[in-house]
């Protein structure tokens, strides 16, 4: 089997397939060891980590760059966010393949905001695209996460762009902002096709999510923002108290940390 | 005053220079909210970052970009760690100025290990080259770190070399590898120049390296190497429990992380 195809039989497995989404080559190389089968990229945290604010401001080509660095430094398919996919996505993607990595997530939003929503139309089209270079597509609305619309109808416009980027070849639907059990049944139900939930405060543990008939879930920025989080508080410690013990509690050795990337 | 003279001047100030070593725009974004007066870099954290081990196996070049993007996120002075210098040191100082840092360490291992250590000689024209464009020099001898010859004669022949640095315009010297007080308070009182102590586990806290007379504290790859720790943890608990609360507890909202490049 290819990368590709096993990344593609992963969202048809028994279990759910829970993605760690990676910023850097460390990050990537402890989700390796860890025995993740994939691991998947966010845009916002390779963003963040390049210095540059989330929402399409990184240059395609560094993202790419970035990304094809973290795939080449593992062995299991990596599966990229590419956000609106940086101009032509027939393009992106074939140089997605060639960077190594084998999967990628591509939203609905084309810009900054609400106003750049694709129509279903174009987003079929470009669904169609990246399908044709063999890249496994984790297709994206981003009508929950930035509530756009009524919110009375979301559900019904939500679905229905969703069958349409199933039927345009999508091999996985991703929901961001949706977190209640009922709601994440609803479009498990309507949808008959793998589905993407984002783990987020409020979404239930993946037992539950198994339950429900989740296929994938993944963790946006969250673990780099956690990892942000704790560099904050031990570069407190030593900036207020002088102090470092935090710091070396529970850090990876040196040796240990360089025999990750030997 | 140029930043260069800022992170000078900060070595003769009435606190100790404390700086925290940055391997990313993120982490240089958090450090200098914290209202660090400058910001280091680790060499090791860097390569981790970017996929590869310690010790001299990142190209130069990808380095220097590194470095250049986390200068470029901050308004702070910032120094690179640039291990043996890639090279001619010269060309390197040279192009880490035109990439925005204005501070390196200077290591006096050439290679990958203590049969690499640079004469007194050859490394007294290498810490010239790097004065001569401006660059502040803070010049690293690995004796103590990589436990190189008797020990018993160790810290004269640290000395020597040390000394021989300072003459040549290091700014400041630099004595990884050594914790007690006893041994910091020698080399204090040896050197007559402002000295960089390592903070690792063993090693006193500010204020007492401060009365020890310490001019300048850095962690070199702990602040990665502890964010890797917490990465680790984080993403054993959903690949173990399928829980992710230890990953929200305590990380930083998008809205404010995305903020952080705005």
């Amino acid at each position: 089997m290819t990368k590709a195809e096993k990344l593609r039989a992963l969202h048809h497995g028994p279990e759910v397939l829970v993605l760690p989404n990676a910023w850097d080559c460390a990050s990537a190389r402890i989700f390796e060891e860890l025995d993740f089968p994939a691991i998947a990229t966010t845009s916002a945290g390779i963003s963040f980590s390049l210095g540059y604010a989330d929402g399409q401001n990184i240059p395609g080509k560094e993202m790419l760059a970035a990304v094809g660095k973290i795939a080449r430094s593992v062995d299991v398919p990596v599966t990229a966010d590419l956000e609106g996919g940086y101009g032509d996505i027939g393009e992106t993607a074939a140089a997605l393949l060639e960077s190594g990595a084998v999967g990628l997530n591509l939203e609905d939003i084309l810009g900054q905001g609400p106003e750049s929503l694709a129509s279903v139309d174009e987003q079929v089209s470009r669904i169609a695209a990246v399908r044709r270079t063999g890249v496994v597509v984790n297709a994206r609305t981003d009508l929950y996460l930035m509530q756009i619309g009524d919110a009375s109808t979301r559900f019904d416009r939500a679905s229905e762009r969703l069958k349409a980027y199933r039927d345009a070849g999508a091999d996985c639907l991703f929901i961001p902002g949706i977190t209640s059990e009922d709601l994440i049944a609803r479009f498990v139900e309507a949808l008959e096709c793998p589905i993407n939930i984002l783990a987020v405060a409020g979404v239930p543990p993946i037992a539950r999510l198994k339950e429900l008939g989740v296929a994938r879930v993944s963790v946006g920025s969250g673990m780099m923002r956690s990892a942000m989080g704790h560099t904050r508080r031990i570069a407190q410690q030593l900036k207020n108290s002088g102090q470092f013990d935090k710091m070396i509690e529970g850090s990876i050795p040196f040796a240990e940390a360089d025999g990750l990337f030997k």
